[in-house]
């Protein structure tokens, strides 16, 4: 149905992550195989707006399965959330020829798509590319798996010197509305506790955990916290807290930062970029249209755009026991 | 149904991976919070012969979940294949009073057991730990991610330098009987070709596919082998063979060998060993006996051990296809 | 002169660094290999006056030179501060019949020494263990060399997340008064500008650097900055400040904290660890005290733990004019 | 003396070494800084003879100070051997009005540099960039500290696999003339015993070490072999001759390769070859010719390139003895 698609425009959007440059690489490279034309937007919606546009061939993308960051660049844009903007990117869009479009991102990133297909009905398919993992439709996101990574191994160090000096560290880190980062790289970081919006441990259970703990005989322990915890205090204000209740321990904080969102992605995270690039272009080539492509049971699958955005992806009850189990 | 579980055992056996010890801790941790006794056996089968045996408690698994290795030690023991050796074990395991075993390891490790199984109505549990994922009723096994983790941070080395030097290399990679490691690590690597036990390519079809990639314009290439590789040839002999109908190409050889059983294990292997590991201990509580734990579509599930051990964990095609898209 | 050497004590104090517990394998295997007993000491002065000693064997530092952290794990002492302390410390030493001290620490623990040998006439000597590296007599202290690498990993991830959003990062590295860690992982990351405390720039010439990095077409930055800086303002005010006056700019901030102190040590840091430990043992037992032993145009060499202390190792000249030419 | 320096060319020669990319991107912008043009040869001397020019500016250079390998690419050139080679080189270097050399290799550059310049006396400097240390003038060269990382970093995880099955292993690393890679990452690694080209230990006094450290209750053991070993077998020959004599040893065998000479500089690279950068384009706008810049004593240095080349960068006998005293 529709438009014979000859040429697809890729574009990253919203926050970077690592994998992100495997997926531009695997669109870029399925278009030469399909031979059809691929064009890269910068900046995201910004740069389709302003036209900023250019040609990517196969050996444009040499090299890059193995870099964080995205050589797209991504960028919020607030005039494309105006009619007039959109208007904008769709007169530049049909100048460059560009029949269809895959995007690279998050919910945001999508619900921008969507409401730009529903004005201009231009095919467009969704990748997941961010360290989140708070899709729906998808196992994993693309960076979500190298981000864990790098908690983990940061978390790796300051046991070293936590252990050392016998002291308790709250590590704060990134998921403002989801904990998938916190739980699964608490879990594999072997945390005592760990802190998610999901779940209001409360404060007195907290307190009541730790002097379990110390009581175990660990000489020293490891609580991480979701950036978007609920429990109602910053990790610093939380430090200060247990420092007061506590004072057994001696409290350090340490906030991972933007460092989770680079680095060279995992090998997970290029093979799912490539697999999910490659299926984004095929799916527009077969006529089909906002949908997003995922991970569900090692296979590669197909959701509504919209329920992608609108679906809940839930926190794994069973590790939430797992963990607690661990902690013993 | 069965007595009572009280005292549970855990080995490990075969080839070690990384994430074994997460799962020897997860054992010994759901033990404690169940409030059985765990016992540690060296040395797998060969340490069950000899009652090299220790009692295992929540503190002495801290800070393992880290470690690459066994902490439990790993051999091969002939002995236990004689009706003669599995009797000695079995003393051993009245004399410990051990009421069960989890066996971490491969499809020898799941065979001894149920062998053993059957003789001495020991219950049992698997949990599948090779870094060569060629185990049924499991997406993964522990120690793959981490093993495609080394891969492919190796070969993005080598690619610094083969790129240096517009040089092609052939890099050989474990799998004896599967190509898993190659197929997944090739295309995170970027890796122009990729040759393994399930697909004869052909060397007709290497020639032809490496001068298509000469012509395309990349100046530097790599070919990930597999160990065990039907093209008929061992890596150095085709790398020879290459060379010499290939002249425009300066080739060299890299044989990654036991590195890509070591080190730090990934964070996705370690919460897919305490996960599991855990489960292990749980179902022997429930009763039950002769199954393996595994991860399916991201949830815990359990197989037969016998459908395990001679089921098909096939190599998954739709890879293979989007590797080939990926080498334009 | 003096009693003769038959059993050496060993302690960590002060801030933990990676490569000390390759100094602690070190002394204790030169211990052995020249047939003289080594005791651990824990917890650094604090174990002293408490007699927290363990018999430490060739065996029991197997598989230790690469971690992160200290086995024999450090303290700061209040107690050693008084004269009653030492005393306690020192019938502890008599009690254990050791004979003199391995000192592995910063200033901190070189001074308590000094003034413990004052009083007691116990043969010691220093090694110095810091990221710091803000010690005289020596090139490079243990665990710099680390720490130096796990600042440039970190920035790597953060210039990929800065470039692909053009942002201006203030990263916040270790160094309370002294800039080493900050100019040469600031050089090494290429950062665009290095605030340290040895030199203060000015608010000023901050401002127009980053207009002027602007302007060369840069569309990222990265500036580091020494947690001692003295530039007036703590970072996240300094972040605030230049975002106030160059809106161009869109400004985060990373404060990597404790992580600098851990991970596996780099080689130079092991290498480095292991000659200074046999030197130290082979040092004692050739009557000599009062020293330190470190490192100066590679080859081992020792100086006054007087002038270690209270000597300057000034900031590298030569390197911030070096940095200054790179930010163009 | 001679003519005022307004272009300089800049080239990369023999084997690549990390932190080749962070000393052209150092000769780049020193040349930026100073207001005089820079010009890229690519792949060596070859490049030069073919007139394979860019120029580079400051942007040209970005992000590439934390890559492996090098922009230029390198190469070996038969015909730079041949006077017509050089003539003409010579040709191409006046066409393109370049007026000084910076040459970054080992001593091949550099021999291939002096030859060139009695010729033609174009003033050049060398900046010793090989993993292999084996230069005069200067305490390191650049790659070496990164060569050194990798292989302790792979030797981390042989040894998690080496102690979970009680192996003794044999670890080949790079270094065909000199054993400097081998001494020094074999005491980094703990490796029980070193062969290199500088010592031969014979055969019989490696079964007795290997022998005694058996008996003192190893369980598992590395012997790190360079290249160049004199021990008159191959690394295989010398693991087949052990397993022979001690069958209570299984023995495998790992060869390095390549990869040695690839991945993200460490920090101590980085800033080694920015330091040598700049000093190489100062000394030639100073009007210096045919020197080489190395560090010495932490501060950078030079020699002249005739004894960089022929002078003895003589192994460090302590380090041999220390190793010796580990091993205990």
């Amino acid at each position: 149905m529709g438009k014979k698609i000859e040429k697809i425009g890729v574009l990253t959007s919203g926050g970077d992550a690592p994998g992100m440059n495997a997926a531009i690489r695997a669109v870029v490279r399925a278009c030469a195989y399909y031979n059809i034309e691929c064009v890269g937007v910068y900046r995201g919606y910004q740069g389709l707006i302003e036209g900023d546009f250019k040609m990517l061939t196969a050996r444009n993308v040499s090299n890059i399965i193995n870099r964080g960051g995205t050589i797209l660049k991504s960028a919020r844009s607030k005039e494309f959330r105006t009619k007039e903007g959109r208007e904008k990117a769709y007169k530049e869009i049909k100048k460059a020829e560009i029949d269809a479009l895959v995007l690279i991102g998050g919910d945001g990133t999508f619900t921008g798509g969507m409401v730009f297909n529903q004005e201009f009905t231009l095919p467009c398919i969704g990748i997941p590319g961010t360290i989140d993992n708070d899709i729906c439709g998808t196992n994993f996101t693309i960076g979500y798996d190298t981000a864990l990574n790098t908690v983990v191994d940061v978390i790796d160090k300051i046991r070293d010197t936590a252990s050392s000096h016998n002291r308790l560290f709250f590590v704060e880190v990134m998921g403002r509305d989801a904990g998938f980062i916190a739980l699964n790289a608490g879990v594999g970081a072997g945390a005592e506790e760990i802190l998610i919006p999901e779940e209001d441990l409360g404060l007195d259970r907290l307190l009541e955990s730790l002097k379990r703990t110390k009581r175990s005989g660990k000489s020293s322990s490891i609580v991480v916290v979701s950036e978007g915890d609920k429990i109602g205090k910053n990790v610093f204000e939380l430090a200060d807290y247990v420092e007061e209740h506590l004072p057994q321990y001696e409290v350090r904080v340490s906030v991972l930062g933007h460092m989770q969102r680079g680095g060279a992605p995992s090998c997970f995270d290029r093979v799912l970029a490539t697999r999910l690039g490659v299926k984004a272009v095929e799916l527009l080539l077969d006529g089909k249209s906002n949908l997003m492509v995922g991970l569900i049971n090692n296979k590669v699958e197909t959701t509504d755009l919209d329920h992608a955005v609108k679906g809940q992806h839930e926190i794994n009850k069973e590790l939430l026991r797992v963990s607690d189990i661990m902690s013993i």
